[in-house]
């Protein structure tokens, strides 16, 4: 079958530009209600018969029985023969990346993970403590979707942050169940189906403990505990609606991690890059999902063209054409701009996951760019060695979010407390203020309580 | 009237112990399906109506009604006006609080706001980048429950984060309308009751714009924008149950800070500390609510029995002793540990929101403390001194939250874009990676996009 990807042609100084624009960029998550039904129910159901409850949905969704849940924990050896069970190369490949994976949240963690104090001018001391989470959980996605490179981007930064379990769920759905798309219970007394990749990166990436379940019921084991499963403190990773729907509905019990929307490239070029480069990078947003987004923004109509032909020349050599025509032309888009200031401006209401600046000059640009997930400089700068190997996390806020959050990192598997010790002298100090505004917000308890701590205790005030 | 309160005396030698303090822990937050409805309702139709409906809701609500929402924007006049109008020793005590509060966040700043970046071995410059928020959305409750002090904790840190554009919601009210409690709409033409204080500490902190709105109808003006309205990055700042269902709701389009629950003290005493500051440091806690927690943990059974004894005597002489009497009954507790030791393990298991370490020697035990909003070392540090000027910030993680979140900083207000340029000698280091695992997660064109940044391009590959 021939695929023809045609993005949608845009030009600034066309009239209709805006709503044009805003119309291509236009996407919305759906709610289903139906959905949040069934999840609420099975995070109660969880929440109230524990690991009868996650083994009755693991049967009907991932058409996995299982006698107890014992059997569907995975072990260090499962990792360890996974790991030595894929090519020499691969493995190499995946431990290149989790060091320097590591390298950088290990530099990361130094720029921002360190406690701080100061002792200000009364001697008293003022600061925050850092601490790692005691125990988090991972949600891995089952079957075919399975990224062990996600695997990594998540437990690493977590172990760099000092945490001392990472629990990872990953369902093995058994082909014809459920959660494969097919018919179900026929088949529950197969194996499920295993992503060695996964189970090599959970090796290489140090996982504690790990169980073969999914779904909401493995976000409300995680959550809630179960007698087998532990409760954690945190759950990342991606997942489907339901996980989506569990996460959110969970949080605040746990810590969760930003939910995705489909992800996002943004290409600003000044022309100087090979398009036969740009098309592939356009390609490789496109191969995830057919609502995934690629966009070009340059202001130099030949090179646009260019980068069409070489779409149109390298579509056929891959094997996931269908989907990446499907999503260039529900959602791609070349837009021809007046100049590259203004291709920033609109990257910046865009504010994209990912932001290749493709320029020969890039650091002209960067300070310009004010809202990304992560920032690709220079030709040789492609999305996807940052989406492996480069070292910066591949998880990044998505659907324009990068206005308000950042890139999953160490901090997100720490806490900050607060330190603070107030002298005696200080407290002369800051006892006369604090009881002063306390007076004023009617709070006498606090106003009392700082003033018991002055060397001359006030009578207390009547009113307010 | 004469107000008891005896908080619920626990030994952990006592052999239901385990059982008797998870029940005094116990709190869940309801989820009020009608409250739900309402506020999915007003949120839709705020999107889709905008300033008509904020202001029908307002005059609905609040008994509030004007003409159009410019004539319920709030000037920095009507701030300066309030600041001018307020007594001069409480102007110097939101002066001298706001300077404290704003040079504590600038040294938070200079600890973790700040890019870093680093080139390895091949020249590949790796970091992140910091930059503030564009614009954020303070909620200030209404009535007489707003407190000028958490405009300042909410409104300082981001000005020092480098937020441009503050924009506060603060409802006022008209005595006797739904908001209030009252009947409603009879005294919708009068004006709504406004906290000075809170104008006052709205010119010290410097808020941008503001409108005397709130409820979900305020919350959803922020997160969609109206015209007259600015759409927000993030909405912070606490609210009741309607404000934290719409911040709920709205998280996604914008960022939200935590929803809070019910306000938490532990005292950690080694019997050094006189037991009137004690009382009256669990007071300070139990009177903002008949549902915050105050407890004491402590070996010495006869410093307890003090303790409860300057309860008995103190509680008499302050305005909300009823409310202190129901939170201390319903929700204190007085527990006799057998050693410190013991005590820190018990917080540990509790990570209150702030949690006092009333010793003679807290450095002993700060090391001991895992989860916690902020610590409050040694006998002058009372938790009011921190609620109202010692520096840091007192919107903290509440209902054990503080094991995987923490206080509101400069890092609620910046976000963070990963830099990445991959110079050529890494990419060709990087490019091999790379591909190898896209091949083995299946995604061909990232293989290829990583291949064509090599020097000697290899063929592409047929199978994952």
């Amino acid at each position: 079958m021939k695929f023809v990807a045609r993005p949608q042609r845009l030009s600034t100084a066309s009239a209709t530009f805006d709503a044009d624009f805003k119309a291509r960029l236009h996407w919305s998550a759906d709610t289903d209600a139906a959905i949040e039904q069934r999840v609420a129910d099975i995070l109660a159901d969880v929440q109230k018969r524990g690991d009868a409850a996650v083994l009755e949905y693991t049967a009907r969704f991932d058409g996995l029985s299982a006698p107890d849940m014992a059997a569907l924990e995975l072990t260090q050896a499962d990792f360890k023969a996974a790991f030595d069970a894929i090519p020499q190369a691969r493995r190499d490949a995946l431990q290149a990346a989790a060091r320097r994976v590591r390298s950088y949240h290990e530099a990361q963690k130094k720029a921002w993970g360190e406690s701080w104090s100061y002792r200000d001018e009364d001697g008293t001391l003022l600061g925050q403590k850092v601490t790692p989470l005691d125990r988090v959980g991972i949600y891995v996605p089952g079957g075919k979707a399975a990224y062990p490179s996600s695997l990594l981007m998540n437990a690493i930064p977590a172990h760099v942050a000092g945490v001392q379990e990472i629990v990872m769920v990953v369902p093995t759905p058994v082909r014809g169940s459920v959660a494969t798309g097919g018919a179900g219970d026929q088949a529950a007394s197969a194996r499920g189906e295993r992503n060695e990749l996964v189970l090599a990166a959970a090796y290489v990436a140090g996982v504690t403990r790990a169980f073969t379940i999914g779904g909401a019921q493995a976000v409300a084991a995680l959550a809630y505990g179960t007698v087998t499963v532990p409760k954690v403190d945190k759950i990342t990773g991606p997942g489907n609606a339901y996980v989506a729907s569990a996460k959110k509905r969970v949080f605040g019990t746990v810590g969760i991690d930003m939910i995705a929307g489909p992800s996002e490239i943004l290409v600003l070029a000044d022309g100087s890059t090979p398009p036969d480069w740009v098309a592939m990078d356009l390609f490789s947003q496109a191969e995830h999902d057919e609502l995934a987004q690629s966009i070009l923004l340059c202001p130099d109509a030949a090179y646009i063209d260019a980068v069409q032909e070489a779409i149109d020349r390298l579509l056929p050599t891959l094997p996931r054409a269908g989907i990446i025509a499907k999503s260039l032309n529900g959602r791609g888009a070349l837009i021809l701009t007046r100049d590259m200031e203004e291709a920033c401006a609109i990257s910046n209401r865009i504010a994209p996951e990912h932001l290749e600046v493709s320029s020969r000059d890039p650091h002209r640009w960067e300070p310009l760019l004010r809202h990304a997930g992560a920032i690709f400089l220079g030709a040789y700068t492609s999305e996807s060695l940052g989406d492996y190997c480069a070292g910066p996390n591949h998880v990044l806020p998505t659907s324009g979010t990068a206005r308000f959050s950042s890139p999953l990192g160490v901090y997100d598997f720490q806490k900050r407390s607060s330190i603070i010790e107030v002298s005696e002298q200080g407290a002369q100090v800051l006892g006369t203020i604090a009881a002063e505004l306390a007076y004023g917000e009617g709070l006498q308890a606090h106003a009392r309580a700082a003033e018991l701590r002055l060397k001359d205790v006030p009578p207390q005030r009547a009113q307010p």
